[in-house]
């Protein structure tokens, strides 16, 4: 494990943009923090040149990548709080505020991460076979992530699950980070290649699937990492329960349904030599979009920080997310 | 492009292990000339001995994979072959009549990829996209191949198809091979990793799926390549048709369903690192199951060098592989 030091807002915007930090909440932190790193030198000057240079920071961040609500949700939330301040106290004072609201944020975001898992543990019995795509554990989050939270949670309550984790291809955060994570943790864990799902599933080997999120719309279609649209297929002709844990800073309800989420493309060479080697001609066309989208109706259940969101539709979502946040944090 | 050529039995024993010979027609191959290669010391010796190493041959290449029945059609046809002879012929006779009956095999296959092709092409239509899965080209047979011959003959008949092949974890003989192939012969290829192809259908890029086989059983039930599975299931839950094209040496009609089957299990660094890269820590676990069994009834249609079998199920399987080959070869 090497850690990725980011000292400058360009380290952090380079973080973001080629992956180093990646997980929809761990994005918006690395955001919220590369927002205070972009505006250290701007404390010496005027409120105005201050306020300017906010905007800069937080719309350079904003085009790191497109897909991860968190991402907007973290940057607006630090442009508020500057905005608010800039009013009444000098730039010197709103930079070390911005600093503050971006350690809250991610002391909030460890809590949330606690409060999925206990509210997604339920879902998950003793002696249960658990896969999950990508990875939204503690790499993609605080501490104990999102999916894998409620892993960690079911586990931490005595009960027994062997996870079968997706390699997930072209990037391979199933392989190089779930399984180290839920090693980790002394969780029985099994790596196959993507296209061995459907086998497992068959076999009976796994009794339910749970992913992490990018962005979810009101009407609950979830936009997730590529391949999390055919897993969830494929556990619907398996009659198996496909949940979907995130925070609810995640859900974008300005998004009326999944076809508006936009798509990042990323680079043929992700596919053609991501792994150290060259694995196709030059000459061959790569089509490699990151993420796809998978229908509310595929989703047997959204687990968030606020409650279990089952069936998923608009109304429930909002019921849920209204809710007042679990007490126990 | 590296050759392999091989000199001894020992030599094509481990090519066919190794997967350095692969796909099943091209394995029933060269266990046919491996049989003559690994005989060339005993035409020396008496019929007794001849016949001794007959079998002790024929057997040591039938344990290097289990899945492909091809394998074993060939072995049994060349021991037939030589059984009838060595009533009457002196080994170093019998011997010459191996080879020729395996350069007779080989050339028939060649007819039967092209036959396959022709009995296809009407099922794909100008401007179609088309999925393939691992690799059922002249790498896996002989010039044409299978699935790939109907696309070749397809194209031969002057329909434009664009073609999307799955990279196929954890050998990526998508990635290498099928694309490779497909530019040889000028078809628009665009190469995906397997958990892509769910998307790639959503979008409307692909109207058929095609296919090969390493052993199909009697009522239709196909074994091939790890994911495919996975992809039929796709295929039907986006209403494409999903087509696998064999010749008639891969029927097993011994085997009443694809339960039957034995399923290859191969080792864990082929997952592990099978790209000249570890991707996953030593003490995680790895399943790796080398085939899966599609069942009859996500196949659209069989397709063979007798014709199209279609409903797939014993009663048409039976029906059109009685049929006398095609005349045109």
């Amino acid at each position: 494990m090497r850690l990725c030091v980011c000292r400058t807002l360009a380290d952090v915007f380079e973080a973001i943009r080629s992956l180093r930090v990646r997980g929809a909440p761990a994005i918006g932190l690395a955001a919220a923090y590369g927002v205070v790193l972009g505006l250290q030198d701007s404390c010496a000057g005027d409120t105005q040149q201050f306020a300017r240079s906010l905007d800069q920071v937080i719309d350079y961040l904003g085009s790191s990548r497109p897909t991860a609500i968190n991402l907007f949700w973290a940057l607006e939330r630090l442009r508020s709080c500057a905005r608010q301040r800039l009013a009444t106290d000098p730039p010197v004072d709103v930079h070390a505020a911005l600093l503050r609201e971006a350690t809250a944020m991610h002391a909030e975001d460890r809590a949330i991460c606690h409060a999925i898992g206990r509210q997604g543990a339920a879902l998950l019995r003793d002696g249960m076979g658990v896969l999950t795509h990508c990875n939204a554990g503690g790499l993609a989050a605080s501490e104990y992530g999102t999916a894998l939270a409620v892993i960690y949670a079911a586990q931490d309550a005595g009960k027994h699950l062997t996870v079968y984790a997706d390699e997930t291809r072209p990037l391979l955060q199933g392989a190089r980070l779930t399984t180290w994570e839920l090693r980790q943790r002394g969780v029985d864990t099994t790596l196959i290649c993507d296209s061995m799902a459907a086998q497992v599933m068959r076999e009976g080997r796994v009794q339910a699937v749970i992913t992490g999120a990018d962005r979810i719309a009101a009407n609950g279609d979830v936009a997730n990492k590529i391949g999390t649209y055919g897993v969830a297929v494929l556990a619907q002709a398996h009659r198996l329960p496909f949940y979907v844990a995130a925070p609810s800073s995640t859900f974008d309800l300005t998004l009326s349904g999944g076809e508006q989420i936009p798509i990042e493309q990323r680079g043929e060479e992700e596919v053609r030599s991501g792994l150290g080697r060259q694995i196709a001609p030059d000459d061959v066309k790569i089509y490699n979009p990151a993420f796809d989208v998978t229908p509310a109706r595929l989703v047997t259940a959204l687990i968030t920080e606020r409650g279990v969101i089952s069936p998923v539709n608009a109304t429930e979502i909002r019921r849920v997310l209204d809710t007042p946040a679990d007490p126990a944090e």
